[in-house]
């Protein structure tokens, strides 16, 4: 399955098929041919998957690894992929190979973007999630208190995604991928919502044709949208349904403590509930919720947070201004928007929530 | 004085007036409104016109102050100001103030372009040589091992120009700045050449009105490269003319002890005399010489040197691609164009220079 992403200066293939790293290294010389290419590769990927990926180049590719995990988003490692990206004398012909999760993809990414002012890159997601972030060319790393603070708008050559990697993935892992998934639904195509429902009842038995289906979907739809704005400007922001609260609870968890799919399932839920409030119109969020639930997910704010901590994470969140308080909210199912939110409002719907009113 | 920069996303103004920081609140505020502004200030500049500036605005103005120097385009100021900047809770409509020579623009930029991936930023350059950098966008930190490795494209809204901030710079600060206005007359305007080396016979006696007349058309001539080719894929490498060998220099002695613009001075010399030995034609470049050494320059490549050190860094320079040694020479006065150079006519031009051979 293929999908063609244009930007305002650029356009590239998603590519989505089981088994396409054994032949990545054919893909990746005919979409981006270099004089040299450097992998940046995530650890566990790298014990499961780098040697696969490494034969099918058919050359020796230097590679570089990376420990899993969000703080692989430092200074100290972005500084140290530089450095070494210099030392194997990469230049602005070279191409970077993001191979891994959303980590590894913002990583390799802002290095790319930033390497002798922009170099191109290749993303090869393997995790669920990272079908989001691998379309749409936001790169970033985190400064201590705030996360994907620092980064660049810059798009990759090519995205190649191959199925079969994923079924190693851990079951939050899924909910994490799958919950991007069903946002697309909600804020842009309510029969992709009700098709997702119906075919999807159990994360560990999706079939592969039905997978391969709702990545492109999404893929898709959020091409279509990145297309009209690619910096973020208006429709864009639409994207972050579900991520104010979402990003202040991981925030406050600590980065890791919770992934970030299930985050936004719980800000999703919270969005429905506080339009429900503040909106004239009322959505059902009973049997999303009932869903959710069936699928292993925990929608719950988690009650160790307070709600003043987490409502002061979200107005500093960047995509609000400090001045107004921004929020995505739904018209309905498959149609969202962005409001102004009175900090009243948000306050009183988070406690009852928390159970603290 | 007012010259107009166009890029293929933006247009901005450059504005050089006797005086206008003392007005500078005035027209930042016309030119990039914003709810919230941050400073970024040399600490020499701080000293002597930070006041000045400041009372401009009729409101407090946050401001944060580097070490002058080169050492500050560093990771660990970088993430500093990164960490200020949110501390300060900067958002995306907030505007970042560059005010100070070439490291603070650079620095300031590159924290201005990655900020949320990328605000606003205004330059407001204190030395001759930046308004050179102040033009085109090129922001960038350096890497232990490379000057500029790190950075990205990003435009100001606006450029503003005091030349009597100017007047309190070191001598060796005009030269350094005034080998890149000489440069533009080298690679594009034969008229503009001569008229300088006619009007500008000693550095310290310059005549306000040459100066901004020598300014704005420098500018002017960059910027009409710079339009052409915003991300230096063909044209705008002509800029490096005498940057190759420069650069080196810089990085082998160490950046800081030698300015810039002395050191792309060498570097001048040394592409006409290679030039001339490997093209069919010949340069005289024996009056440039010689004016150059009247305004205090010396053209020698500092003999401490090694003629195989500084080709390694030549070649690994970034304008280089390491498969190809690339210099732009001159075809006349006036006329640069990128050549193809073989490693042996560099080493022995190199060598003569040095007095090794």
């Amino acid at each position: 399955m293929r999908v063609d992403v244009q930007t305002t200066n650029q356009s590239y293939q998603v590519l989505i098929e089981p088994g396409i790293i054994t032949r990545a290294g054919e893909e990746i010389k005919k979409a981006a041919p270099a004089s040299s290419y450097l992998i940046i590769v995530d650890e566990n990927v790298a014990t499961t998957y780098l040697s696969i990926f490494l034969a099918s180049f058919e050359q020796e590719i230097p590679y570089y690894v990376v420990p899993s995990g969000e703080a692989s988003k430092s200074f100290s490692q972005y500084e140290s992929l530089l450095d070494y990206c210099l030392q194997i004398k990469l230049d602005r012909s070279s191409v970077i190979l993001a191979f891994g999760g959303g980590v590894v993809g913002d990583l390799a990414g802002f290095v790319a973007g930033t390497y002798m002012r922009g170099i191109r890159f290749v993303q090869i997601p393997t995790t669920l999630l990272a079908h989001d972030s691998s379309v749409g060319g936001k790169v970033a790393i985190n400064l201590a208190d705030g996360k994907n603070m620092v980064g660049v708008f810059h798009q990759p050559e090519l995205v190649l995604y191959d199925p079969n990697v994923l079924k190693t993935l851990p079951e939050k892992e899924w909910r994490s991928g799958f919950a991007e998934i069903v946002k697309m639904g909600f804020i842009a195509d309510r029969a992709f919502f009700e098709w997702l429902h119906l075919e999807v009842t159990d994360l560990k038995a999706i079939k592969q044709e039905t997978l391969i289906q709702f990545i492109a979907k999404a893929v898709q739809l959020k091409a279509a949208i990145v297309q009209q704005d690619e910096r973020e400007d208006n429709v864009r922001a639409l994207l972050n349904f579900g991520h104010t609260l979402g990003h202040a609870i991981e925030a406050e968890l600590g980065y890791g403590a919770i992934t970030h799919g299930e985050a936004i399932a719980i800000g999703m839920r919270f969005a429905i509930r506080l339009g429900n409030r503040i909106l004239s119109h009322s959505i059902d969020g009973s049997s999303f919720e009932k869903w959710f639930e069936t699928l292993g997910y925990s929608l719950n704010v988690p009650p160790e947070l307070s709600a003043t901590s987490l409502l002061t994470r979200m107005k500093v969140d960047k995509k609000a201004s400090y001045q107004n308080f921004v929020m995505v909210l739904l018209d309905q199912v498959g149609q969202a928007k962005v409001y102004n939110v009175a900090v009243d409002d948000a306050m009183l719907v988070l406690k009852q929530e928390l159970g603290e009113s």
